[in-house]
């Protein structure tokens, strides 16, 4: 693990700015960590290319070139203020596992590809998996438009100033073949507490959740003076969302209860600070409701629910619920051979859905075979007191190893 | 009620600004409401009198002038772009009332004593009961200084200017002697829905409801990630705060099956709008509870349970609730022979709590045997749109006469 010790290390002195990591997307934090990643094949002897828009390819060459190969891939950017392991530590990992084959002597069947991923946190310019999906040419023209949130440059003068080019995405040109892709692994760090609450260092994704969220649902029922208005003639906002949101917390737990993925939150609620006060009876809520898993039907079956407890609840307080439309991102499910091959190479198996997106829900929306693994660290990610250990890090690393030398398919 | 016709259309003439009514206390609106109402008196022979702090007697003097008397007062202020029968129906119906005894050659037993009372509306000075907890030398002098919340003159300055004497307020003065007050009599318009929704004209006050008010309640919980954080690690402020809110709307429900007085509000809720975030577990909710009955067990019961739910639900949820201090209004009781024949003098004879404040509250805690009569009226009350029909208030005017005719006491 020296190599790893040694990137992570320059990678934290490099991109440090104050307490927290600052690799901005096509910035000068991600380009820095670029750089050292780089520097770092190159001594490794691996085969480097960089594509269109940035995205860096470190190739140790397998036997049967012409056969689809294995891309091993993770990003490099932050959050402001973030910590130097989420992202990062795949890219390091993926150079670890070719340096380990190499230092074993091993020539691989196929190629490794590990893939440093351009702009992966969406905190700077807001789209999303700019690298992933942009070099399978799905991205939107429209967002060559997109302002850095920052400073307001614009995602295609940031792409021109470090030399890329923005035809690629006008163009929807494809940088990679999924065809040539056989499988792409990812490990990352876990960014809720789950694996340092069960005491394990490591753990293989189910799958990545999808979501669908009622950005702007709203509860629409009438003022009046709380002491005047009995029960009876009430239409009470925030008693009919808290009976809604009562319902949908009892219909999470019926879904746990099944074996069914499912996370619910209400980020967001509140009354309307112009009009309500503590002696009125609300006549408005605001709220949002945000429904997480790894399957597409029990969100669809979800979002039923709670349209119909809507109107159902509605009626009962006399109040409307205006939901709106949701705002969907699809679930990501992993490979089912390449979990099971994951769960044989380590001591203790143990398999967790990944709560937030990653570029690997992007390889599999297009077909390819993909994985995770995810390192144990203690409080979340995007911020600075990130903490993962190595002595974790060691055995994911060793896992995906294992993986790469006894693969499935 | 030619009588009430013309002082209602003359109140309205004199104090209409823009849509709204505009009698500000101790303003010009007030003054002529009061100037309108003691022209009136005057031209029915009352004997008139103002007591230091502006409170407008008219007396129709009784054949036992020694005894204690009957005072039948209400306030002749309104809030802001109010309507023309919050407080100064009350004055009407019992000029109304006067005026018939004496048409008719009644000549009461005691002093019937018509009491146009200041500043019932705090939204000019945020001060409880002006005129009635002023006359019996109630009010904190510390209150002299309060400021009118639109022009910010203060209230000695707003007394000074007209004629009044501050130094009344000063000094605690005493201006009504409780033990010459036989009984206190109020009609109001019903502020709430009840009689309009019930189809009566009139309604019998049980009493006027006290509060229980947790002003500054909060949850504190833990932010984290919406799709990271299962259930089992959540820390959330949001649905912890659903989960006491719908067990006090539970407790509720069962008091009102048992029979007793008691109405719940939650008017405010929120989230921070600078943490709280579509895809973050909220850490924090912000929150008013507001208890109110006509019963003090009831409200020490509920804010027991308040407290006692606080901790368990919060133990439940891995959250902290503090709930603060309850800032209290006490609970009026009206009386109950003064109930009991004012059930006889309706066709319809119904009961109903107050669940608003009324001067009726001072006049009861100083221990004046006290009652009300709601009048049925639309669209609430502060607002331009009250809407109250001369043929109920006359129904409710006539009770008030017979109560008078037929005093139980």
């Amino acid at each position: 693990m020296a190599l790893a010790a040694a990137l992570f290390a320059d990678l934290d002195q490099a991109t440090r700015r104050g307490r927290g990591i600052v690799r901005d997307s096509y910035g000068e934090g991600e380009q820095a960590a670029h750089d050292l990643v780089r520097a770092a094949a190159a001594a490794l002897g691996l085969t480097i290319s960089i594509d269109a828009i940035g995205n860096l390819m470190m190739t140790l060459e397998g036997s049967a070139r012409a056969a689809p190969g294995i891309v091993l891939g993770s990003h490099l950017d932050s959050t402001p203020q973030g910590g130097n392991f989420d992202g990062a530590a795949g890219v390091v990992a993926a150079l670890s596992a070719l340096s380990a084959l190499r230092r074993a002597g091993v020539t691989p069947r196929v190629d490794l590809t590990v893939m440093a991923i351009r702009g992966e946190e969406s905190s700077w310019f807001d789209i999303s998996y700019i690298g992933s999906s942009g070099a399978f040419g799905l991205l939107d023209p429209r967002c060559l438009a997109v302002q850095r949130s920052d400073n307001g440059v614009s995602f295609e003068s940031a792409l021109l100033a470090r030399g890329f080019d923005p035809d690629a995405i006008r163009e929807r040109r494809r940088l990679l073949d999924p065809a040539r892709i056989r499988a792409y692994l990812e490990l990352h760090i876990e960014q809720g507490p789950t694996l340092v609450e069960k005491g394990l260092p490591a753990a293989v994704v189910t799958g990545i959740r999808g979501c669908r969220r009622f950005r702007h649902a709203r509860c629409h029922g009438q003022y009046g003076h709380s002491g005047a208005l009995s029960r009876e003639y009430r239409r009470d906002a925030v008693a009919a969302t808290v009976a809604l949101l009562h319902h949908l917390e009892s219909v999470w737990i019926d879904h746990e209860r099944r074996g069914h993925d499912l996370v619910f939150t209400v980020g967001e609620f509140s009354t309307d600070p112009t009009l309500h006060a503590p002696s009125k009876v609300a006549g408005e809520t605001r709220f949002v409701l945000d429904f997480r898993s790894t399957s597409e039907d029990v969100m669809d079956e979800v979002v039923a629910e709670a349209r119909a407890a809507a109107v159902r609840i509605g009626e009962d307080y006399r109040v409307r619920f205006d939901l709106g439309e949701t705002s969907d991102s699809p679930a990501a499910v992993m490979d089912p051979r390449l979990r099971a091959a994951l769960r044989g190479v380590f001591e203790q198996p143990f398999e967790m859905p990944s709560g937030a997106g990653h570029d690997a829900a992007v390889f599999a929306a297009v077909g390819i075979p993909s994985a995770m693994i995810f390192v144990r660290n203690d409080h979340g990610s995007h911020n600075p007191e990130e903490s993962m250990d190595l002595a974790d890090f060691a055995i994911a690393t060793r896992g995906l190893i294992r993986l790469l030398v006894d693969f499935p398919f």
